[in-house]
Protein backbone atom coordinates (compact mmCIF):
# COMPACT_ATOMS: atom_id res chain seq x y z
CA UNK A 1 0.00 0.00 0.00
CA UNK A 2 0.63 3.65 -0.21
CA UNK A 3 3.15 5.19 2.61
CA UNK A 4 0.61 7.74 3.19
CA UNK A 5 -2.72 6.08 2.30
CA UNK A 6 -1.55 3.73 4.53
CA UNK A 7 -0.84 5.97 7.24
CA UNK A 8 -3.83 7.76 6.92
CA UNK A 9 -6.55 4.80 6.99
CA UNK A 10 -4.93 2.60 9.62
CA UNK A 11 -7.74 2.38 12.84
CA UNK A 12 -7.48 1.00 15.92
CA UNK A 13 -9.77 -1.95 15.95
CA UNK A 14 -12.32 -3.71 18.68
CA UNK A 15 -12.94 -6.70 17.71
CA UNK A 16 -11.13 -9.45 16.25
CA UNK A 17 -11.37 -13.22 14.61
CA UNK A 18 -9.40 -16.07 16.21
CA UNK A 19 -7.56 -16.24 13.01
CA UNK A 20 -3.67 -16.88 13.74
CA UNK A 21 -1.31 -13.74 11.93
CA UNK A 22 0.84 -15.83 9.42
CA UNK A 23 4.70 -16.12 10.60
CA UNK A 24 5.94 -14.63 7.76
CA UNK A 25 3.33 -11.81 8.23
CA UNK A 26 4.28 -11.09 11.58
CA UNK A 27 8.04 -11.50 11.00
CA UNK A 28 7.60 -8.11 8.99
CA UNK A 29 5.40 -6.50 11.83
CA UNK A 30 8.01 -6.93 13.88
CA UNK A 31 10.98 -6.20 11.78
CA UNK A 32 9.38 -2.63 11.14
CA UNK A 33 8.72 -2.48 14.73
CA UNK A 34 13.04 -2.78 15.18
CA UNK A 35 13.67 -0.05 12.57
CA UNK A 36 11.88 2.61 14.33
CA UNK A 37 13.49 5.63 15.40
CA UNK A 38 15.40 6.08 19.28
CA UNK A 39 17.10 8.42 20.81
CA UNK A 40 20.57 8.22 19.27
CA UNK A 41 20.00 4.83 18.22
CA UNK A 42 20.15 3.29 21.27
CA UNK A 43 17.52 0.68 20.53
CA UNK A 44 15.93 0.94 24.03
CA UNK A 45 12.81 -1.48 23.84
CA UNK A 46 12.10 -4.74 23.36
CA UNK A 47 9.04 -6.75 21.20
CA UNK A 48 7.36 -9.77 23.26
CA UNK A 49 5.86 -11.56 20.44
CA UNK A 50 2.98 -13.57 22.28
CA UNK A 51 0.94 -16.08 20.04
CA UNK A 52 0.96 -18.91 22.26
CA UNK A 53 -2.94 -19.26 23.41
CA UNK A 54 -2.22 -19.57 26.99
CA UNK A 55 0.60 -17.00 27.74
CA UNK A 56 -2.07 -14.40 25.79
CA UNK A 57 -4.86 -15.13 28.11
CA UNK A 58 -3.12 -14.60 31.00
CA UNK A 59 -1.75 -11.34 29.52
CA UNK A 60 -5.48 -10.74 29.15
CA UNK A 61 -6.42 -11.62 32.97
CA UNK A 62 -3.38 -9.71 34.15
CA UNK A 63 -4.34 -6.41 32.13
CA UNK A 64 -8.37 -6.61 32.89
CA UNK A 65 -7.00 -7.16 36.53
CA UNK A 66 -5.15 -3.91 36.45
CA UNK A 67 -8.10 -2.20 35.33
CA UNK A 68 -10.70 -4.54 37.91
CA UNK A 69 -12.78 -5.27 35.10
CA UNK A 70 -13.46 -8.49 33.74
CA UNK A 71 -13.54 -9.51 29.99
CA UNK A 72 -10.80 -9.73 27.58
CA UNK A 73 -9.56 -6.11 27.11
CA UNK A 74 -7.65 -7.02 23.95
CA UNK A 75 -10.98 -7.99 22.29
CA UNK A 76 -10.19 -11.57 21.16
CA UNK A 77 -7.08 -10.98 19.31
CA UNK A 78 -5.03 -13.79 18.52
CA UNK A 79 -1.36 -11.97 18.68
CA UNK A 80 -0.13 -9.45 21.73
CA UNK A 81 2.97 -7.83 20.84
CA UNK A 82 3.94 -6.20 24.16
CA UNK A 83 6.19 -3.29 23.96
CA UNK A 84 8.98 -2.53 26.97
CA UNK A 85 11.51 -0.45 27.38
CA UNK A 86 14.66 0.30 29.39
CA UNK A 87 14.23 3.02 32.20
CA UNK A 88 17.82 3.23 32.25
CA UNK A 89 17.60 5.22 28.97
CA UNK A 90 16.16 8.38 29.20
CA UNK A 91 14.13 8.82 25.84
CA UNK A 92 12.46 4.91 26.43
CA UNK A 93 8.96 6.09 26.86
CA UNK A 94 9.19 8.00 23.97
CA UNK A 95 11.34 5.11 21.97
CA UNK A 96 8.70 2.36 22.94
CA UNK A 97 5.89 4.64 21.29
CA UNK A 98 7.74 5.13 18.10
CA UNK A 99 7.78 1.40 17.70
CA UNK A 100 4.48 0.60 18.56
CA UNK A 101 3.78 2.99 16.10
CA UNK A 102 5.23 1.26 13.33
CA UNK A 103 3.99 -2.04 14.20
CA UNK A 104 0.71 -0.45 13.86
CA UNK A 105 1.26 1.26 10.71
CA UNK A 106 2.89 -2.26 9.11
CA UNK A 107 0.23 -4.26 10.35
CA UNK A 108 -2.32 -2.51 8.44
CA UNK A 109 0.39 -2.06 5.31
CA UNK A 110 -0.42 -6.16 5.64
CA UNK A 111 -3.80 -6.46 5.91
CA UNK A 112 -3.54 -6.79 9.35
CA UNK A 113 -5.82 -4.98 11.89
CA UNK A 114 -4.38 -3.47 15.46
CA UNK A 115 -4.97 -1.79 18.54
CA UNK A 116 -3.01 -0.11 21.11
CA UNK A 117 -3.76 -1.25 24.42
CA UNK A 118 -2.57 0.33 27.42
CA UNK A 119 -1.69 -0.63 31.22
CA UNK A 120 1.30 -2.99 30.36
CA UNK A 121 3.35 -0.42 32.95
CA UNK A 122 1.31 -1.98 35.41
CA UNK A 123 1.26 -5.23 34.18
CA UNK A 124 4.75 -5.92 34.28
CA UNK A 125 4.96 -4.16 38.05
CA UNK A 126 3.14 -7.26 39.36
CA UNK A 127 5.01 -10.43 40.38
CA UNK A 128 3.59 -11.88 37.49
CA UNK A 129 4.69 -9.64 35.57
CA UNK A 130 8.50 -9.61 36.75
CA UNK A 131 8.20 -13.40 36.49
CA UNK A 132 7.32 -13.50 33.05
CA UNK A 133 10.41 -11.45 32.10
CA UNK A 134 12.76 -13.03 34.25
CA UNK A 135 11.79 -16.57 32.26
CA UNK A 136 12.59 -14.87 29.01
CA UNK A 137 16.27 -13.73 29.92
CA UNK A 138 15.06 -10.08 29.80
CA UNK A 139 17.19 -8.78 32.85
CA UNK A 140 17.17 -5.10 33.47
CA UNK A 141 14.82 -2.48 34.24
CA UNK A 142 11.89 -2.30 31.64
CA UNK A 143 8.93 -0.57 31.84
CA UNK A 144 5.92 -1.80 30.05
CA UNK A 145 5.20 0.64 27.11
CA UNK A 146 1.92 -0.59 25.76
CA UNK A 147 0.32 -3.68 23.77
CA UNK A 148 0.41 -3.95 20.12
CA UNK A 149 -3.21 -6.30 19.32
CA UNK A 150 -2.78 -8.24 16.29
CA UNK A 151 -5.66 -10.15 14.29
CA UNK A 152 -8.07 -10.08 11.25
CA UNK A 153 -10.66 -7.59 12.11
CA UNK A 154 -14.37 -9.06 12.58
CA UNK A 155 -15.87 -6.10 11.65
CA UNK A 156 -15.89 -3.26 9.93
CA UNK A 157 -13.66 -0.71 9.59
CA UNK A 158 -14.04 2.27 11.87
CA UNK A 159 -14.96 5.51 10.19
CA UNK A 160 -12.15 7.77 12.13
CA UNK A 161 -13.44 10.58 14.10
CA UNK A 162 -13.10 13.60 13.19
CA UNK A 163 -10.03 15.35 13.43
CA UNK A 164 -9.72 18.02 16.50
CA UNK A 165 -10.00 21.58 15.28
CA UNK A 166 -6.67 23.57 16.15
CA UNK A 167 -4.83 20.39 15.64
CA UNK A 168 -2.09 22.36 13.94
CA UNK A 169 -0.85 25.64 14.86
CA UNK A 170 1.18 27.74 11.81
CA UNK A 171 3.92 30.07 12.99
CA UNK A 172 4.74 31.16 9.18
CA UNK B 1 6.55 4.80 -1.52
CA UNK B 2 5.29 1.19 -0.63
CA UNK B 3 4.70 1.22 3.32
CA UNK B 4 6.72 -1.12 4.56
CA UNK B 5 9.45 -0.03 2.53
CA UNK B 6 9.27 3.04 3.75
CA UNK B 7 9.47 2.04 7.46
CA UNK B 8 12.14 -0.15 6.80
CA UNK B 9 14.17 2.91 4.90
CA UNK B 10 13.47 6.44 6.99
CA UNK B 11 16.78 7.45 8.45
CA UNK B 12 17.47 9.86 11.28
CA UNK B 13 19.19 13.16 8.91
CA UNK B 14 21.51 15.40 10.94
CA UNK B 15 22.38 17.62 7.69
CA UNK B 16 19.91 19.79 5.60
CA UNK B 17 19.94 22.15 3.01
CA UNK B 18 18.20 25.83 3.84
CA UNK B 19 15.97 24.96 0.76
CA UNK B 20 12.55 25.26 2.14
CA UNK B 21 9.57 22.19 1.93
CA UNK B 22 6.66 22.66 -0.21
CA UNK B 23 3.47 24.15 1.47
CA UNK B 24 1.18 21.27 -0.24
CA UNK B 25 4.37 18.69 0.49
CA UNK B 26 4.32 19.76 4.23
CA UNK B 27 0.27 19.93 4.74
CA UNK B 28 0.28 16.21 3.91
CA UNK B 29 2.83 15.18 6.35
CA UNK B 30 0.73 16.98 9.01
CA UNK B 31 -2.18 15.35 8.27
CA UNK B 32 -0.75 12.63 8.57
CA UNK B 33 0.61 13.54 11.92
CA UNK B 34 -2.68 14.24 12.99
CA UNK B 35 -4.09 10.49 11.79
CA UNK B 36 -1.86 9.19 14.40
CA UNK B 37 -3.56 6.93 17.11
CA UNK B 38 -4.27 8.25 20.53
CA UNK B 39 -5.70 6.82 23.81
CA UNK B 40 -9.61 6.52 23.43
CA UNK B 41 -9.31 8.74 19.78
CA UNK B 42 -8.99 11.74 22.59
CA UNK B 43 -6.50 13.63 20.42
CA UNK B 44 -4.14 15.08 23.12
CA UNK B 45 -1.14 16.63 20.98
CA UNK B 46 -1.19 19.55 19.09
CA UNK B 47 1.49 20.87 16.29
CA UNK B 48 2.86 23.71 15.96
CA UNK B 49 4.42 24.14 12.18
CA UNK B 50 7.11 26.33 12.26
CA UNK B 51 8.30 27.52 9.14
CA UNK B 52 9.15 31.18 10.31
CA UNK B 53 12.80 31.79 10.13
CA UNK B 54 12.97 33.99 13.33
CA UNK B 55 10.77 31.89 15.16
CA UNK B 56 12.67 28.88 14.11
CA UNK B 57 16.05 30.26 15.00
CA UNK B 58 14.37 31.24 18.37
CA UNK B 59 13.27 27.53 19.17
CA UNK B 60 17.14 26.70 17.86
CA UNK B 61 18.63 29.21 20.92
CA UNK B 62 16.09 28.09 23.58
CA UNK B 63 16.84 24.18 22.32
CA UNK B 64 20.83 24.60 22.95
CA UNK B 65 19.94 26.61 26.02
CA UNK B 66 18.52 23.49 27.02
CA UNK B 67 21.53 21.24 26.39
CA UNK B 68 23.98 24.26 27.58
CA UNK B 69 26.04 24.19 24.33
CA UNK B 70 26.01 26.72 21.36
CA UNK B 71 25.44 25.55 17.23
CA UNK B 72 22.15 24.52 15.80
CA UNK B 73 20.35 21.69 17.60
CA UNK B 74 18.37 21.77 14.24
CA UNK B 75 21.13 20.79 12.04
CA UNK B 76 20.04 23.91 9.50
CA UNK B 77 16.24 22.41 8.81
CA UNK B 78 14.27 24.88 7.68
CA UNK B 79 11.13 23.72 9.32
CA UNK B 80 10.65 22.52 12.98
CA UNK B 81 7.18 20.62 13.98
CA UNK B 82 6.85 21.22 17.33
CA UNK B 83 4.54 18.52 19.09
CA UNK B 84 3.03 19.59 22.27
CA UNK B 85 0.52 17.15 24.44
CA UNK B 86 -1.96 17.37 26.97
CA UNK B 87 -1.16 16.73 30.52
CA UNK B 88 -4.36 15.89 31.65
CA UNK B 89 -5.03 13.53 29.49
CA UNK B 90 -3.42 10.11 30.63
CA UNK B 91 -1.86 8.89 27.69
CA UNK B 92 -0.46 11.97 26.63
CA UNK B 93 3.01 11.36 26.44
CA UNK B 94 2.62 8.45 24.04
CA UNK B 95 -0.05 9.88 22.30
CA UNK B 96 2.37 13.14 20.84
CA UNK B 97 5.21 10.30 20.32
CA UNK B 98 2.68 8.81 17.81
CA UNK B 99 2.13 12.16 16.04
CA UNK B 100 6.03 12.11 15.72
CA UNK B 101 6.58 8.70 14.17
CA UNK B 102 3.89 9.46 11.75
CA UNK B 103 5.29 12.96 11.14
CA UNK B 104 8.60 11.33 10.55
CA UNK B 105 7.12 8.40 8.33
CA UNK B 106 5.16 10.84 6.38
CA UNK B 107 7.91 12.96 5.56
CA UNK B 108 10.04 10.10 3.93
CA UNK B 109 7.15 8.77 2.10
CA UNK B 110 7.26 12.50 0.22
CA UNK B 111 11.03 12.53 0.20
CA UNK B 112 11.57 14.38 3.06
CA UNK B 113 14.61 13.91 5.59
CA UNK B 114 13.59 14.16 9.39
CA UNK B 115 15.23 13.80 12.67
CA UNK B 116 13.72 13.90 16.16
CA UNK B 117 14.66 16.19 18.36
CA UNK B 118 14.18 16.17 22.26
CA UNK B 119 14.18 18.29 25.24
CA UNK B 120 10.78 20.44 23.86
CA UNK B 121 9.39 19.45 27.35
CA UNK B 122 12.16 21.33 28.84
CA UNK B 123 12.29 24.45 26.13
CA UNK B 124 8.28 24.90 26.58
CA UNK B 125 8.41 25.01 30.29
CA UNK B 126 10.48 28.06 30.37
CA UNK B 127 8.63 31.52 30.50
CA UNK B 128 9.66 32.03 27.07
CA UNK B 129 7.88 28.71 25.65
CA UNK B 130 5.05 29.74 27.60
CA UNK B 131 4.15 32.74 25.95
CA UNK B 132 4.98 31.57 22.34
CA UNK B 133 2.43 28.90 23.52
CA UNK B 134 0.20 31.79 24.73
CA UNK B 135 0.45 33.90 21.78
CA UNK B 136 -0.74 31.09 19.66
CA UNK B 137 -3.51 30.64 21.60
CA UNK B 138 -2.94 27.14 23.32
CA UNK B 139 -4.35 27.67 26.45
CA UNK B 140 -3.99 24.61 28.72
CA UNK B 141 -1.42 22.28 30.32
CA UNK B 142 0.75 21.00 27.85
CA UNK B 143 4.25 19.64 27.67
CA UNK B 144 7.09 19.54 24.76
CA UNK B 145 7.04 16.13 23.40
CA UNK B 146 9.30 16.77 20.38
CA UNK B 147 10.97 18.34 17.43
CA UNK B 148 9.99 16.96 14.37
CA UNK B 149 12.72 18.85 11.99
CA UNK B 150 12.05 18.70 8.49
CA UNK B 151 14.14 19.51 5.04
CA UNK B 152 16.32 18.35 2.61
CA UNK B 153 19.26 15.92 3.53
CA UNK B 154 22.69 17.57 2.41
CA UNK B 155 24.58 14.85 3.08
CA UNK B 156 24.12 10.56 1.96
CA UNK B 157 21.68 8.66 3.84
CA UNK B 158 22.65 7.39 6.45
CA UNK B 159 23.29 3.19 6.86
CA UNK B 160 20.69 1.96 9.54
CA UNK B 161 22.70 0.85 12.69
CA UNK B 162 22.49 -2.85 13.01
CA UNK B 163 19.89 -3.52 14.90
CA UNK B 164 20.20 -4.85 18.58
CA UNK B 165 20.42 -8.77 19.04
CA UNK B 166 17.06 -9.83 21.57
CA UNK B 167 14.99 -7.24 19.95
CA UNK B 168 12.32 -9.36 20.10
CA UNK B 169 11.45 -11.97 21.86
CA UNK B 170 8.76 -14.60 20.82
CA UNK B 171 6.23 -16.78 23.12
CA UNK B 172 5.18 -19.37 20.59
Amino acid sequence: MDAIENLLTRRSVRKYKPDMVPEDILSKILEAGTFAATGMGRQSPVIIAVTDRKTRDMLSEMNAAVMGSGGDPFYGAPVVLVVLADKSVGTYKYDGSLVMGNLMNAAHALGVSSCWIHRAKEEFETEKGRELLKSLGITGDYEGIGHCILGYADCEMPAPKERKKNYIYYVK
